[in-house]
């Protein structure tokens, strides 16, 4: 199947690459205005996939990642008008240079080609996906979940509509069948037929991406993000910090999950955080130190076990260690942490310095919370996904991240001698 | 066995990661200057490789590259200094923004960490890689071929030596044992204890490391690379660009394996063409149009088969086909070539831009030999291999792909709304 489909999207992509930025814009445009303009059709099928999951016993979070409304679906139309208005990703030119033999070097950004996406639940992902590689160049294969099967159905039935209206090939966007497994694993080892692959959902799915894949992969997601509160840490920074980290949205990769706190200054802030966290219903894995503070406090804790440092829980539950300084802190989220972002809430400049010589992560968060690694926040405008890898991309991915590279040497016979 | 070596790199790779470009640029020295001390110790082990390889009938090509002297070794010498000279890669804002919210966000360049180089005969590979991998930040575990085993043997105690001396951690250059095929696939598995693996080799090396790999891999290789003279073409230039494309060193992945030829312009360019390769002993695999020229000319030439126009000879062996026009040769290109590179030579600009925009390479040369794609030539200063894959890097790797980033935000307190 990924074979027909792949063939399809080479030939499209062989048009899209070469697209204009206003013919690009002009499809996605299109595509919000169908969005909005069958917004009836897209409700209906979503309703039969939410009464399907339903009956299937799928539970209500999800459920409520599955479900579109009027409201969810102008914020994805919304969105994609984001991504309209950011400069075109292609065709920029990344170095330059003229040798001494006459020959011309000039490394130019280009599409990947054809990329597939696999992901879970959120039908939004979607036509975030497919927008942004639209406006990069690229042919989306896009293979969401059975769950949201009726629902990708039509929303990709619309944008290959709009993509049509303006005289792209509406092959640029497919989506893979979700009605078996088999179609994840046939497009994860479809050597040549797929430039790349990014998997976004729970940590199994990464986990089937990494086993399987024999095709280039970026892998996004595992988030076992750390606050560390220092001894020079300003307290009136670091509680609001950690509170925001960890509750504003605790099942997204860059919510904390462990906070580490300075002995020193451990009397004075642990109370206080404790408090703050149990009136935010956050269930607290304590070492010992931190559990006898919080029995003080009648605040219901367990002891963390050896598992809980490095569980990225994604609820309201978070583990609290007090360490001897900053650099045992660091070498706690060396062992525990997942290399995704790590927070510091310190006021000396040299123990800041200390602590980011340690760290080996997409980003390092200095008196701010780690829910600020988000492409949109970080003025990307837009996001396919958050790189938990070193290769390629690391943290955010946007526009710029899903192209690749050709080096167009031009020269007057040349050879080498 | 990786467990542990990767264990101590990871150590000697927190040092190594903040170290100044002067004591990275002071470890390197001190290897060019011990390798030329040290060189009768590096002859001799040498000597022991070849000697044991040719017992067990290794072929005189393999002896070829196996081979050290003392010239060799003051190239590989010359080659560290020139990395020397080179700017630390380590530390370079790739991008920064301030965001309303007062949040300074600081894109740098940081070191892998832990990084494999798979690699085969060529013992000039070991002192090359790991100093890339030295002035880059990053720890080098390296796994060449038992029949460089005693003289990788020598070259990585030299290394570890002269690192040692200038005060940093011996063990950011470790050794693999090549006793065994199994710790290629260790090192393929070690996820968590390697952060990339770079494999440079054959196609049978590329093909298990595809495969078997659980951890980051940048495949290098496999180049079938194609001359299109086109019928616009200045055939003075085509002519040396073939014979140096094709002959100057074909065992190289940026040779050409295959002419394309213009059917308006096959009658005058195929004649000189086929004499010429002839005459440079290239052996000829003819589609049936320049098959009849050839046996014109008493040209020894055989009939291409399908399997022909997909094979990376590595030898002086051609393929010769005339095509109808431009967007024939592209076609032939997309459907037999790797997206290595890929040669037109032509004066006209249309058809030049036609050709670009249909080609899906690292590299696309413009009048110009196929043999340009290589980090000397193209002013990187230094090559770890050319990548052959769209993520990460296309084309030649030198310093700057030897890192990753890492995103350093500054706050005073900032919290997600």
């Amino acid at each position: 199947m990924i074979e027909s489909l792949s063939k399809a999207a080479r030939a499209a992509g062989l048009v899209l690459a070469h697209a204009s930025r206003a013919q690009k814009d002009d499809a996605i445009e299109a595509i919000a205005i169908a969005l909005l303009d069958r917004q009836d059709e897209i409700l209906a099928a979503n309703v039969e996939d939410i009464l399907r999951s339903r009956a299937e016993g799928i539970s209500e979070s999800l459920i409520d990642r599955l479900t579109l409304n009027p409201s969810r679906i102008a914020g994805i139309a919304g969105g994609a008008r984001k991504i309209k208005a950011l400069p075109d990703p292609v065709g920029v030119i990344k170095r330059e240079r003229t040798l001494e033999n006459g020959l011309h070097f000039k490394q130019v950004t280009v599409p990947f080609g054809v990329v597939g996406m696999v992901y879970e639940a959120r039908p939004n992902v979607t036509v975030d996906a497919a927008v942004i590689l639209l406006k990069s160049g690229n042919c989306a294969l896009l293979r969401g979940s059975s769950s949201a099967a009726q629902s990708n159905e039509i929303l990709v039935s619309i944008m290959r509509g709009a993509v049509s209206s303006v005289g792209l090939p509406a092959d640029v966007i497919q989506l893979v069948s979700s009605a078996n497994r088999s179609s994840v694993t046939e497009l994860l080892h479809a050597r040549g037929l797929v430039d790349l692959v990014i998997p976004r959902g729970s940590a199994a799915l990464i986990r089937t991406v990494v086993d399987e894949a024999k095709v280039p992969t970026i892998e996004t997601g595992a988030g076992v993000c750390h606050v560390y509160v220092d001894k020079d840490g300003d307290l009136a920074k670091a509680l609001p910090i950690l509170i925001n980290a960890k509750c504003q949205r605790p099942s997204v990769c860059n919510a904390a999950e462990t906070l580490l706190v300075h002995e020193d200054i451990s009397e004075k802030f642990l109370p206080v955080a404790l408090e703050a966290l149990d009136s935010e219903k956050v269930l607290i894995h304590a070492d010992s130190q931190s559990l006898a503070i919080a029995q003080k406090l009648g605040i219901d804790a367990t002891l963390a076990q050896e598992d809980n440092w490095s569980t990225e829980y994604g609820v309201l539950e978070i583990n609290v260690r007090v360490v001897d300084d900053v650099d045992q802190a660091a070498a706690h989220i060396r062992k525990y942490g997942t290399n995704h972002t790590e927070a510091i809430i310190s006021e000396n400049p040299e123990t800041i310095e200390r602590f980011i010589n340690q760290m080996d992560a997409a980003a390092i968060m200095i008196n701010a919370s780690t829910r600020f690694t988000d492409g949109e926040e970080m003025g990307f405008g837009a996001e396919i996904g958050i790189s938990n890898q070193k290769t390629h991309a690391r943290g955010p991915m946007g526009l710029e991240e899903m192209t690749t590279t050709t080096w167009i040497v031009t020269g007057t016979g040349q050879i080498r001698g």
